[in-house]
């Protein structure tokens, strides 16, 4: 082997980084909405839950499952999950 | 060229840092609040919307443009965003 | 030094990642709630607020001393913050 490729063998095993990998130093927090009708709405997996809105003007809600809105008040419409992830 | 400016070279292309880059390592959450008078409310560029209060004790909301906040109540006095980044 | 010790060395003085460091790129947003009788409700030391909710429906909330919720509506029984970290 040459010194250049034991190089980058060893720095991406160092760094636990294949090729290709994105440089975590440009990572950012990418936030997304997922509405959904009735009292719940749940984030894709891989992204958290940081906030949620609901219908109704109601600001009384909880996490459940660790991903998924839930509505509190005794009437509603729809939730709205705020869904965030390094990317 | 030596071994050593060799390495440092070859290590800062493949982890795509520079010369005083952060660590990776020793980044953090970090979050503000923007409030404006009004339905909306803006995270300055760079900033990711996680979450919006509103007047009124007005729960529902939804975000426009990616990053502002638009509290729904039809009366309303203020809105906030809480906005958060990589830091 | 063998050339493997003295890479290694470097690699870790550079990217500024000594033994056992997590990776940067494999950090992930993680998120909890904390939920308090009364008015208020703090983030552990380390987590940043990403949002709150309120008893009583109140979605109207502030950030109190950076990591605090603080329900407005004037009748309140509980509030809970919406703590996030990278880890």
């Amino acid at each position: 082997v040459s010194l250049e490729s034991l190089l980058e063998e060893k720095i991406k095993e160092l760094t636990k980084c294949g090729d290709g990998c994105p440089s975590p130093v440009t990572k950012t927090l990418s936030c997304t909405s997922i509405k959904a009708s009735g009292r719940l709405a749940s984030c894709p997996s891989g992204m958290a839950v940081t906030g949620c809105a609901c219908g109704y003007g109601c600001g009384s809600w909880d996490i459940q499952n660790g991903n998924t809105c839930h509505c509190q008040c005794s009437v509603m419409d729809w939730a709205t999950a705020r869904c965030c992830q390094l990317a």
